[in-house]
């Protein structure tokens, strides 16, 4: 199935499945629909803080074409989305026809899939893969830049590695600088404000041995979480595992 | 003289003179104010445009102080302002406090001082200095990638070069990614849209032999020209050659 084809299977409603391992040669993509108003401190926020928030393309007001997918509507091309309403979750839907106005803006938002891919074919292992598990992620107390009504701590992911693997898992990672780039932290979690890494704020724990040492990535949770706290009129995003499938073949940037 | 001591050279109207030559080590940026209404899509514009659009700082609705220069007003600490209404001017003035709006976001823009001192430190010569001319600036036909009203072609400034010192220029160049970074082109200008190098369409012609090439970098003119064709109601920004100067000492970047 390429990337056209599983968007068609989104528009009609034959699945609304998760999009992780599908179409894995091509860029996924985070969504973030908000109403103009909040769209120039939104996008400054972006700006602000590229490791968490990679913007891979701004769709202006009322666009519902991505550059980066042919034909594609964002309204209906995905699996599945969120709505929340003054920063409450509403409800997920499968279409966001009946709820899209023409001033909305639309942020497509890079994600770590690309990065995993490019480890693995450095021999990295992907343990969270090899356990069948969703990534880890946890909420930290680094600070975001704050942008107008946008604040907030920086959420990560979580990959154990082998010592040896490190430098060149940084050195890989730092080239994707559309889909978060190098770690923010490596080692203890405690120096980032996480208690517990067997409790993951989102995502599911990842079982490693102590010859591994976590290290941590900006995750595209945080900017859906700063998002929902700023506590818009209305906000669309994304049902976590449930991206935008575009037709760009993931490549070092 | 520091860069304090000058903002406040301007601000209590003891001056309204260029700062060109005026705090050498220091950043000095170029000043577009917009009402909040146009303020994504002038950012958006930046962000697709970064080569001639580099951003330094991004000053939110009604803040009034830079983050690049203690205890400043960017509404009276430049020498000189324009002020454009629906497209055109209409003044230029040496205090904008009366102009001033709480809805007003101001882009503060890189501009090619910083480089060219860098050039010089390395031997390259800079005949419009040696000449005691405003760098020559020309309009192009490189499109820049639009965003909502803002459009329209880069402006380039233009430094002819000895070939030998053109590898250097480039590399050296290239690291100052807030000044405009690495040339948009070198050689020759009819194949970017100039058709006669002797009338720049901004600064002053500069004269040079055989043994040089013309080489070309995007321009802080180009947001300008792009922010006044778009027609915004009110747009304010400093007069040429009459910058911001900030406590930011110029590094590479």
């Amino acid at each position: 199935m390429n990337p056209k084809e599983a968007r068609e299977m989104f528009r009609y409603k034959i699945s609304s499945e998760t999009t992780a391992n599908m179409c894995l040669s091509y860029l996924q993509a985070n969504l973030i629909t908000l109403p103009s108003q909040y769209a120039f401190e939104f996008l400054l926020f972006c700006t602000r803080n590229p490791k968490a928030c990679p913007l891979v393309e701004v769709m202006e007001r009322g666009q519902t074409t991505s550059k980066l997918a042919k034909d594609s509507d964002i309204r209906t091309d995905l699996p599945r989305y969120r709505i929340y309403r003054n920063g409450v979750f509403e409800e997920e839907v499968t279409d966001i026809q009946s709820h899209w106005r023409d001033d909305f803006v639309t942020f497509l938002i890079g994600c770590s899939f690309t990065f995993e891919k490019a480890l693995l074919n450095q021999g990295v292992r992907m343990l969270h893969h090899e356990q069948n598990k969703v990534v880890p992620m946890y909420k930290t107390n680094i600070p975001c830049e704050k942008a107008g009504i946008f604040s907030g701590n920086m959420v990560v992911s979580m990959r154990p590695l082998l010592q040896d693997e490190i430098d060149d898992s940084v050195r890989i990672t730092e080239r994707f600088q559309s889909s978060h780039g190098g770690p923010v932290h490596i080692g203890n979690p405690q120096e980032i404000g996480i208690s517990d890494l067997e409790k993951p704020d989102y995502g599911e724990n990842v079982e490693f041995g102590s010859d591994r040492v976590p290290v941590f990535w900006a995750c595209g949770v945080t900017p859906q979480n700063v998002g929902v706290s700023a506590k818009p009129s209305i906000m669309i995003s994304h049902s976590p595992g449930h991206m935008l499938i575009t037709d760009q073949l993931e490549e070092y940037k």
